[in-house]
C-alpha cells in the first residue's frame, strides 16, 4: 500500500474535496473530539435554533403571549410545505402535527376506512411501532397485520409484497429507508403493485426525510408519515408530519377529530366538519416550541440541496463498506447493509456478537453510534456535519475494539442504551 | 361613595394584603402596561423556564445529543408525577404525552372497548373539540354522542347528565371547569351517577388544572385528561396530560399501540405488549422541548399552593363580579359566569352584543381578554400574576368602551382572533 491509498489519507482528501464541508458549521458541534454517527437518530443542533427557539419562548411567548396564535395556527401547514419539495410532494400535501407513530394511526385507520377492507400488509423489518399501530388498526377493524418475512439486509423487494396481496387488502404500509439496514424500498414499484390490487400505499419517510431524494408524487405513493427529527434536524420527538396525496385529501376521513381540523375552528360549531385539503388530518394545538425547531433544521438542508446531500452519503457509506472489507470483516463484522451504495441510505450496519458491549465501549471512546438488538451497530453519516475522517477513524477504532476483544472489559449490561 | 368604598382603592388594598403578589416576579412581564386576563387561555413564560429550556436545547440537545435519551424518556411520566398531586392523583397515574384532543380520544375509545357500550354522554356546554372527538369515537364504534342541553351559566348539572343515562352508556365525559362559563360541575355526584349505570366518568381539566383544587381519587373519577398551558403555563400547545386511577390501568386497552408505550421499547419485539401501569397510554417519541417545559411552570403552582391559588381566584373573580354589578350591568353587559365564588373556575365572561368588537378594542387599549363565539368575552384571571388593580381597570375600560359605543370605530372583523 503506498501512502496515497492509505483510507486516512484519503478521507482527508475526500474531505478537503467536499462541497458541503462548510455545512458543519451550521451545527453546534460542543465536543470537537466526539465523532457523531448518530444524526440518523438525533440530528444535531443547527446554531440558527438556537435564536429561532429564544425568539419563540421570550418573544412570541413571553411579550406576544396569546396574540402570537395568529402566527402559529399558520406554522402546522407552513411547516409541511417547507418539507414538500424534499419530499417529491407539492404546496398543501404535508402538515407537521403529533408523533410519527400517531400520524401513521390516523392514516392506516383512513385506508381501512376508505377501502373497506381490513388487511394491512407490511414487512418484517419495518420499525417495531409502525407494526405495532398498524397491528393494533388492523384488528380494531377485524382484520389482520400481515407481515412478510424479508431478507434482512435487503429490506422488502416487489416480490415480497406481491406474494401477500390480495383483495382484502387495504394499505400496504413499509418504511421507504429501513431502519435497521438502511435499504431503500422501490417505492414506485410496490406502489404499483398496491394499486393493481386496489390497495393504497403509505411510506414512512423517517429515514429518508434529509437523507435520499423522495419522489412521492412521481412513485404514485398514496400516503406518508415521517419523523423531523433525524436528517431534518429539528430536535428531539419535534413534531412529525403527514402527507396525503392531494387527489385523496377530501376522500379520506381520519379518525381523531380534533378542533385543529375544522373547517372554522375558532366557530366553535357543535359538530366535527372537517377542514378542506390536508388541515383535517391535524387534530389539536401543536407543541408550538418543538414545531418552531422544525423549520430552520429543514431549510439547511433544501440550501444545501437533497441531491447534494445523497451524493456525499453515498460517498460517506461507500468509504465505510471499503474500510468493512478491509479492516472490519477480517475480525469478525458482518455487513448489514446493502453493499451498493444505491441501494442504501444514510447508514451502515455492521453486524457483530458482540455489538452491544462494542456500541457502548465505542460511546464511552467517544464515537456515538448506536445499537439495535440483538448484533446490530448502526453507523449513521449526516453529510451536513460528518466527515470523511471521522468515518475512517471510526472504523479503524471499532477493528482494534473487536480484534483485541476489548470489549470483555465492560458488563454485560447498562442501564438504558438508546 | 367614600374614597374607601372607591373600588381602586379597594383593589390597590387587596394588592397590598395579597400573599402570592410575590410570585408575579416569577413570569416574565414584557410589557407592564398590558393587563392581561388571558392566562386561562396561554399561561404567562415563567422566568425560570428559560433557562430550563436553554439547557433543553444547548446542554442537552446540542451537547449530550442522542446519549440525553437516558434523561428524555424518564419525562413523560415524571412530568405526570409533578402535576399529580395538584389534581388529587396519585404517582403512577398521570402522564404527560401528545396532545389533549388525542389523549381524550385514546381514553374514550379505551372506555367504549372495556364496557362494550358505544353511548358517550356530554353537554353542550363541553368544549367543541372534545364533541368533535367523542362523537367520532362513539360513531366509529357504531353508537352515538349523547349531549345534554344545559344552561350556559351554570353548567352541567347532576339531574342533566342523569337525564341521559341507562345501560348503554360507556363514558360521560365533561369539562371539571367550563371553558366558556367557568361553571364546576360536580365531579363526584356525576361520576357516582355514571358508576350507577355501569359507564366510566372522564374530566377535562384543561381549566381546572392548575387554577381549582381537584380530587380525582376522592371523587371516584374514572380517567381525566388536560392541557398544561393556560393555568400551568406550560407554554404554547405543551403536551397533555392523562390520568387513569390505578386500579384501572391493567384492564384498559387504548387503540394507538407506539413504542412508547410498549414493555421494552428498545427491545424492538414484533408484536406490541402494552406496558405495565399508566405508560401504555403513551404512544410514540414525545416533544421533549415543549415537554421540557411543562414542570418549571408545574413547580411554580405547587409552590404557590393550589388552595391559595384558589383563594385569591374567588377574591378576583368576586371583584370582577362586584365591578360587573356596580359598573358594567349599567352599560349593557350580562354576566356569563356563575354569581357564587364556589361554583366558578378562574375567569369571568361578560356578554355582550358587541364582544368581538369590544374585546379586540380592549386589546389593542393593552387589556388582553378573549372572544368567544358569539357575544363571550373572558377575562381570566391567574392569581400567580395577575393583580387585582389590573381586574379593576379592565372592568373599568370595558365599561367606558362600551357606555360610549366606542366600538363603532372598528370593521366588524379582523383576520384572526384566538
Amino acid at each position: 500500500m503506498t501512502v496515497a491509498d492509505d483510507p486516512r489519507t484519503r478521507a482527508e482528501a475526500l474531505d478537503a474535496a467536499d462541497p458541503l464541508a462548510r455545512y458543519r458549521d451550521e451545527f453546534v458541534v460542543a465536543h470537537d473530539w466526539h465523532i457523531y454517527l448518530d444524526g440518523n437518530s438525533l440530528g444535531r443542533l443547527p446554531g440558527r435554533t438556537i435564536s429561532v427557539l429564544r425568539d419563540a419562548v421570550e418573544q412570541e411567548w413571553g411579550a406576544g403571549l396569546v396574540q402570537s396564535w395568529d402566527r402559529w395556527v399558520e406554522l402546522p401547514a407552513a411547516t409541511g410545505d417547507l418539507i414538500a419539495p424534499l419530499i417529491g410532494a407539492r404546496p398543501g400535501e404535508v402538515i407537521v402535527c403529533d408523533q410519527t407513530s400517531v400520524n401513521l394511526y390516523k392514516l392506516a385507520a383512513a385506508a381501512v376506512a376508505a377501502t373497506g377492507r381490513t388487511t394491512i400488509v407490511t414487512d418484517d423489518t419495518n420499525f417495531p411501532s409502525d407494526r405495532y399501530v398498524m397491528d393494533g388498526v388492523a384488528r380494531a377493524a377485524g382484520g389482520t397485520l400481515r407481515v412478510a418475512q424479508v431478507d434482512q439486509v435487503d429490506g422488502p423487494q416487489p416480490a415480497d409484497i406481491a406474494a401477500l396481496l390480495d383483495d382484502d387488502v387495504a394499505l400496504v404500509a413499509l418504511s421507504h429507508v429501513g431502519y435497521r439496514s438502511a435499504a431503500i424500498a422501490d417505492m414506485a414499484a410496490i406502489t404499483a403493485l398496491a394499486h393493481r390490487h386496489g390497495a393504497m400505499a403509505l411510506w414512512d419517510l423517517s429515514h429518508s426525510a434529509g437523507a435520499v431524494p423522495v419522489e412521492l408524487e412521481a412513485s404514485g405513493a398514496d400516503l406518508a408519515v415521517g419523523c423531523t427529527y433525524k436528517h431534518l434536524n429539528g430536535g428531539p420527538g419535534a413534531p412529525a408530519f403527514l402527507y396525503v396525496r392531494s387527489s385523496h385529501q377530501e376522500n379520506l376521513s381520519q379518525p381523531i377529530h380534533g378542533w385543529f381540523g375544522h373547517d372554522d375552528m375558532f366557530a366553535f360549531e357543535p359538530s366535527y366538519r372537517p377542514a378542506p385539503g390536508i388541515a383535517h388530518f391535524a387534530v389539536g394545538t401543536p407543541p408550538v416550541v418543538s414545531l418552531h425547531a422544525v423549520a430552520p433544521g429543514v431549510a439547511i438542508v433544501a440550501e444545501a440541496g437533497i441531491q447534494a446531500i445523497r451524493a456525499k452519503a453515498n460517498l460517506l457509506t461507500s468509504l465505510l463498506v471499503e474500510l468493512f472489507d478491509e479492516f472490519l470483516a477480517p475480525v469478525g463484522f458482518g455487513l448489514g447493509s446493502p453493499r451498493e451504495a444505491e441501494r442504501r441510505g444514510g447508514h451502515v450496519t455492521l453486524l457483530h456478537p458482540e455489538a452491544f458491549r462494542l456500541s457502548w465501549l465505542a460511546r464511552v471512546n467517544g464515537v456515538i453510534v448506536d445499537f439495535r438488538v440483538p448484533d446490530a451497530i448502526r453507523l449513521g453519516v449526516a453529510p451536513l456535519y460528518t466527515r470523511f475522517v471521522e468515518v475512517a477513524d471510526a472504523a479503524f477504532k471499532l477493528a482494534v475494539f473487536a480484534k483485541h476483544g476489548l470489549w470483555r472489559g465492560l458488563p454485560a449490561e447498562r442501564p438504558t442504551v438508546t
